[in-house]
């Protein structure tokens, strides 16, 4: 591999991913990960841009940034790019009314949104509302309409919490992808659009933006496909055998995110 | 397409599939299908085999025959071919010792298997126990193996009860497919071994035998690609489209099992 001064000239703006990047989820909110906060930091007051792009979709924005606040981050709302509203924009352009299968959390995102008489469904990480019953009533929906339409908040297989690996939604997406006979639209991480919207609010083309995630498909392989450069963290859901994954080679792995903003103070703004 | 009486000669033997063509599930156990009782009894007292062929995978055989008999169907055990019992076949012969995500109806048909220290898992049409954390476990003792081996017993999108489509074993097997990145072993319809025990059980050949279901692949299909003939019925999870399915054309579509009865007593076994 070449030189890190090579892999990572012409960096001018960074995104981040937020769970297994900045903090572990889990029990009372979840925990920092050892570095992430002071890196975040240096982030900031370096001359690169950031922004944060994550498929969060269990908890609002505000949620979300009030936790990572309590946990030590100096982040606001205005900084971070999330599916639920990109999903928002894309039901108003389009009419649709959604059935939601969404946590609690996030409900507030949709406070706008007509959801009467549904004519497609939304489902998002919404954990324990996986239930038989709510899984089914969505299904159902779908089965009623005739052009079944189904929106997910990004297809994250899993993510780990302080307690271990937890089911995404991902997962349920292919359960009612398989169920109904259709494909699902995904709205967040890896979708182009998703990433493109990112840049474009970071105010940094492709070719100058590097992502840092602990995903090598949704953070690394998606932001490469957008002409980004990616660095995987050895955090999170991060796993040795993503070294050597069959399709996705990061530009770099590190072992943490202070790990790469060391190297990205170093050799993207010296 | 040809007369029912080319296409029902030499027919000797018949299996049927018992949700959506003896009985439609729901409430209190569920109604009989009109005219299935009689038809059963019909085809018992003619000189065709007939043995049952089922996915069910909520009840044990006991509580499934108990139920159909309440029903008024005249059926016994040693009638059906059920995924349960084949799949204890196989933890046995493999040296499986799986954690069971099962209804608790079924779970009777496990007693003799060893479920400590599981090395694989095995899913069942659990219904209401497919828990977010229930399923959440399952994907956990998946990703702690080496080698991971889940064992779905059918892959049935949805059958249908009395108060509507329901999500069937299939969908929640996607899910850990996908979440965990491997591919489930099948034990049940469509699988080639299954349909092959239970003509092995009905002592009939694959040409000389018939299935008649509600399941455009997985009773028709499967049935076909052993070399079977299939009928669908245009009841239990039957759907219009059925009859222009892209990949799969029944050698029959009748709208009952009575009408099946009827013809294959006038073609079959004049």
């Amino acid at each position: 591999m070449a030189a890190w001064r090579e892999r990572l000239a012409g960096v001018r703006g960074v995104l981040l991913d937020i769970s297994g990047v900045l903090y572990d989820g889990g029990a009372g909110g979840g925990v920092p990960i050892a570095g992430s906060v002071e890196a975040v930091a240096r982030l900031k007051h370096s001359r690169l841009k950031m922004r944060l792009c994550t498929n969060e979709s269990q908890r609002s924005r505000g949620e979300l940034v009030g936790l990572l606040r309590r946990l030590g981050f100096d982040v606001s709302e205005a900084e971070v790019t999330a599916p639920a509203p990109a999903a928002c924009q894309i039901l108003r352009a389009r009419g649709l009314r959604p059935h939601l299968l969404i946590h609690e959390g996030v409900r507030s995102e949709f406070d706008q949104i007509d959801t009467s008489n549904p004519n497609c469904v939304v489902i998002a990480d919404a954990a324990e509302e996986f239930s038989y019953q709510n899984m089914n009533k969505a299904f159902q929906v779908l089965m009623e309409l005739e052009n079944p339409v189904l929106i997910s908040l990004g297809k994250g297989r899993y993510y780990k919490e302080t307690s271990g690996l937890m089911l995404d939604v991902g997962a349920y997406m292919k359960a009612l992808e398989y169920a109904c006979g259709i494909e699902a639209e995904v709205v967040g991480k890896p979708s182009p659009e998703f990433f493109k919207s990112a840049l474009q609010e970071m105010g940094v083309e492709a070719h100058q933006a590097i992502m840092i995630g602990d995903d090598i498909v949704g953070d690394v392989g998606g932001a490469q496909r957008c002409g980004m450069r990616a660095l995987q963290v050895r955090t999170g859901k991060f796993r040795p055998s993503d070294e050597h994954h069959p399709e996705v080679q990061a530009d770099g792995y590190v072992d943490n995110l202070a790990e790469a903003v060391n190297l990205l103070l170093k050799h993207a703004d010296p």
